[in-house]
């Protein structure tokens, strides 16, 4: 017999999958360029060439067991280290190699980290607006996602309510900074405040409360925005990075687990992933790929795509007299809708060819997402689209 | 605090890779080549140039969307149906694209494989001598593993123990052929009597015993061995393959899932193991490697080397008087030790620099497994050592 919970999950379509394969779609129809597809967050600018130029160094100069070998449980241990130091350098950590997991993707490290620190029937707190993923990560793996309403605000965090849902069986506390879907940066102030409660909560349950930290958009970050580094702030933080996005390779599947070293057995916890990703299929990134990124720590593709992206669209946005905050980073802009029905509104924007993505299952009901990491001519291009759609119909 | 059953398994360390170790470490002391590491199933060959070819001109020509950007969940579309195409080609068999899933390699394959099928508390019983990995990848499930114990007479099936064992429970029964210790093949004969059985269980327990097949050594058979296509006998086969063997690339990660078309659903499976992904962090292969694997599906290493060094060791050891089956492909061979507690064998062997895995772990104990995929050079070298082992110690 076929396992049910996945049947049921195939009549369950993602809304962004939906509207994307309509885009697709439409393309045929008039054209893709004439389609203002703001629904997937895949990178669009190229990867930097001297990623290409690794890679092709490696697969001439060095021997197949080198480049295509099974790469040790944790990480090529070399790619370890030079991680380990890119991280401290950059943000005063004391991170080593014994520090460090790799894995493929931000995906890969969070399945690592939700597996270390919860069993069935704990729970994981996040914040809205929060990536609908989240929910089938966690979820199946038998703990419980519960999400904190959204401060509308600013996108920081609702910490009312958060108070609120804290229990004793809260086990990890998962935030997204920069995030996706708002595009703010959460504050020293935020995170400050986060790192007092759950020391506090710690304390009071008799267990710690784990911060598991997202960091694909670290470093798309805009001018003049600070954009703290997580784990300085709490000890017992397990920070789960992607290079998909900074360095635009997606398809590579890269990321890893860094531990604090302040972390209670952190050395252990990296040593468990191991185990982890036994019983998960899991194995390390591709060896090519680790080798690859690891010579290229310092470097990102040219993200200053997404920065004018991001003026155009919010400048644009507020005239139209849209409800906004500001993205810190990212490639998300997370605007109110005009009526009180995202999809409702989402619905009316197709006919203007603008492919907006309604929050509701970014627990956010009434505002929506656009993925601006498209062309900046597109983007350009889009703007008399948006004004024509608020015009005729608001 | 930390979940304890990855805890635990840190203290139960792998033989494999204990012994390993201990090879690596006398390597310093005497030099890497006067140690006979037979510890190790990574591919000694290199990766055909072909491959690295395809991988360079991908990089040279392709956009980085093409390359580097996501793949679609279930695997990139051209390449799940090249790799349908080259399996109909050569097993008559009548797969679609939308048959085949991409996973990292094997174990990925496998992951999805028991997540389809069983749920906790179902039973999946598989034949000893067994990939000891069956364990956490079958039992971190929540299913259980059964181990049928071995027909040491040839090393097919023992269907008299397997039919005492089968049982309502049985969800999955899991085999691996060419087989990883033994070396042996699975004859039409064993295939045709397993199917039957499974038929009539099915018929029985009114619900489907799917077959799950793991065939990463399916292109390494030696001359004069029929090795049939599992899923040619039962229709309700799911296939799990890995270039890592055939391509010798197991650092790429790059396998697939293949279900026979005339299983029940089968395309349905397809696109829950796209679900099942979402639970398990997994991710397709690296863009990468799809493409590049997709060119080159009829080539393979030089894997005659293998079939060199087992005619160097079958022999030798038969004339040495040991009981051993010959191995019909892979680059194992697994035969009987000389007394009956095969870890006090391998542990004198050590003084001879012979580095053997004791069997007990692999569910057959008073056997040992060499793993021959190292240079034939060294396999000459390493006759003279266990010539001068057995004859002063037995």
């Amino acid at each position: 017999m076929l396992v049910q919970k996945y049947v049921d999950m195939l009549s369950q379509k993602s809304v962004i999958r939906t509207l994307s394969e309509f885009a697709t779609a439409r393309g045929k129809e008039i054209g893709y360029e004439n389609v203002f597809d703001y629904t997937l967050g895949n990178p669009s600018v190229p990867v930097p060439d001297s990623v290409n130029e690794t890679m092709i160094q490696l697969l001439r100069t060095k021997s197949s067991m080198e480049v295509h070998g099974y790469s040790p449980s944790l990480g090529i241990t070399s790619v370890r280290e030079k991680i380990a130091a890119s991280l401290n350098k950059r943000f005063d950590m004391n991170y080593t190699a014994d520090h460090i997991f790799m894995a493929s993707g931000a995906a890969g490290a969070l399945a690592h980290a939700f597996r270390l620190v919860t069993q069935p029937g704990d729970e994981v707190i996040t914040f809205a607006p929060f990536f609908p993923e989240y929910h089938p990560y966690v979820d199946l793996t038998g703990a419980v996602l519960k999400v904190v309403p959204a401060n509308v605000e600013d996108f920081q965090i609702n910490f009312e309510a958060f108070t609120e849902m804290i229990n004793e069986k809260t086990m990890a506390v998962l935030i997204n900074t920069p995030n996706n879907p708002s595009g703010v940066v959460y504050s020293s102030k935020t995170l400050e405040r986060l790192a007092q409660i759950l020391t506090d909560k710690s304390k009071e349950y008799g267990h710690i409360i784990y911060l598991i930290s997202d960091e694909p958009y670290r470093e798309i970050v805009f001018t003049g925005v600070e954009s703290p580094y997580v784990s300085k702030y709490y000890a017992n933080t397990i920070s789960c990075y992607s290079f998909s996005k900074s360095l635009s390779l997606p398809g590579e599947r890269i990321g890893y687990v860094a531990v604090n070293p302040a972390c209670e057995d952190a050395k252990k916890m990296v040593v468990m992933c191991g185990q982890i990703s036994r019983g998960i299929g899991h194995n390390c990134p591709a060896s090519l790929s680790q080798l690859a990124v690891a010579e290229n720590l310092d470097v990102t593709a040219d993200i200053s795509v997404y920065e004018t992206n991001k003026n155009l669209l919010y400048r644009e946005l507020k005239e139209l007299g849209f409800t906004c905050v500001e993205p810190g980073g990212t490639f998300y802009i997370f605007p109110k809708a005009l009526e009180e029905d995202a999809k409702v509104f989402c619905e009316k924007a197709l006919k203007y060819d603008l492919v907006l993505v309604p929050a509701d299952s970014f627990g956010c009901p009434g505002y929506f997402r656009m993925s601006y990491c498209i062309d900046t001519e597109k983007v350009e291009r889009s703007l008399e689209a948006i004004r024509k759609f608020v015009k005729e119909n608001y």
